[in-house]
């Protein structure tokens, strides 16, 4: 497995084999790996010739006193993880590399980035996007995988990936829990004991009011008054900072509609978690909006 | 000579041709072609195996008032004059190709977009990074070609290119002018008889603060009051929106330095024109800062 460190080397490393016809997979991650990510490599490996991983963790994308410098790095399992899986190249850039001096250019997708995450985020999906996009220019893939734990960034960059006519495949995948059902995230490293055990009850929430949609019991515009009453009866959250029924492509908070995203964000102390689901109520009986 | 509808269209084209080898070479314009145009897709005609001119009024790049809907339009004899170059395709795609309902996206060059042009056009320079870097997708270009004229749209387009870490060779084309001075411009056509004699006067104050300068007879901290005291004795000009000396990178005004760009806008009535001069003052003798 080739390891690779700026994005001149990267360039050239993909150029040599999307000019053999090869066809590139590529998995963007910040690293500290799990098995969402690796569930996602998997499904690169299998769909093309060649899979590269890249791990950065993305100054752009973080807020003043966001967690840029805590978050959890761990290279050396991270490369250990991924041989085992057989990814063909890690692509693990320098801050230096990607944002040189008097770096100048951002992208906006503007409406979608200032909703849900990114009214709490400000610049935050702009970071996403530009560095994303710049990681695609580098690595040159046909296909790029993203997973829907982030529903939001998948939509920006679906979004980004169409309006700016880029030949790139965005597939998204699903979001992979533990046991209890707490997303998969290299962010439930900061959770104490009692704050993990708290966190399942996250998922719990989301999945009890799409339950009660879906049977009839409760109506999509009482799934935000429902979820806040749960999710503030969780000792260790600290903040709902929003928790809701969403339009899945305007992200648009809606009182009714064929398909549903019902979607939180809370705080734990000094520790953000996001979690969503999305509901088919086409498929469902008994609906009342 | 292929002519080229729609973005998707454009892309698959390109790709064939990339895929096969050839090297493709870009001349994006706004049409209503002029002998600068014309010496910048010689200059792809010669170093590409295909040159790519596409033709589009982009929305994007104007702000409300200004001439969007007036700007010239001459499709019939751009295609002619075209094929009598050898361009190897037309790229003429609708605005709705470009900008279907819904879309979003923006670049951003930040730091650069909002000065000189860019304090009066609004949104211009990310309307301009906006179409060309989706035009580059859609085109897959190895090397892209802009005039000098447009000297701020060339640094702005540079530094996206490098900071988006795009594989494209941006080459840039010496202004072309008028047996009197003034720099073609498809704007050109709207200037009555007599605004067209003063036009020739705009280079013709530039040239000689540049003489001035190199022969030591005018300080560089002395071109802008200098430029504003011919320019405004010329009866055609309304407005003076901007005629000094500034930094060839960074596009601030200077009072001295190795490089020196005098450049500036004025406006004849409803008729905007700009025009700019590189001085290397290294090679000067007797320059007094």
């Amino acid at each position: 497995m080739e390891i690779i460190g700026s994005m001149s080397a990267m360039q050239r490393f993909s150029k040599a084999l999307r000019l053999s016809g090869k066809t590139i997979g590529f998995v963007p991650t910040m690293g500290a790996l799990h098995e969402g990510h690796l569930s996602i490599v998997r499904e690169s490996v299998k769909a093309n010739d060649i899979t590269i991983v890249s791990i950065f963790v993305n100054p752009a994308q973080f807020s003043e006193g966001e967690d840029f410098n805590r978050y959890p790095r761990d290279y050396d399992n991270d490369i250990k993880k991924l041989g085992g899986l057989l990814a063909d190249a890690v692509f693990i850039p320098t801050v230096d590399s990607v944002y040189p001096d008097g770096y100048k250019t951002y992208v906006e997708v503007r409406g979608l980035s200032d909703k849900l995450c990114g009214q709490f985020r400000l610049g935050h999906f702009s970071g996403v996007a530009t560095v994303v996009l710049k990681l695609f220019n580098a690595v040159m893939p046909v296909r790029a995988y993203f997973g829907l734990k982030d529903y939001q960034q998948c939509v920006v960059l679906k979004k980004m990936s169409a309006d700016l006519n880029l030949d790139i495949e965005i597939v998204l995948c699903p979001t992979v829990r533990e046991p209890d059902g707490l997303a998969m995230s290299s962010r439930n490293a900061y959770l104490s004991a009692e704050e993990r055990l708290d966190a399942a009850l996250i998922y719990k929430a989301l999945k009890e009011a799409e339950l009660a949609v879906k049977d009839g019991s409760l109506k999509v515009r009482a799934i935000a008054p429902r979820l806040r009453e749960t999710l503030s009866g969780v000792k260790s959250i600290t903040e709902i900072q929003y928790a809701s029924a969403y339009d899945p492509d305007t992200l648009d908070e809606i009182t009714g509609g064929a398909r549903v995203l019902i979607a939180a964000a809370v705080k734990m102390g000094g520790t953000r978690l996001i979690d969503n689901i999305m509901v088919d109520l086409q498929a469902a009986e008994g609906v009342v909006c």
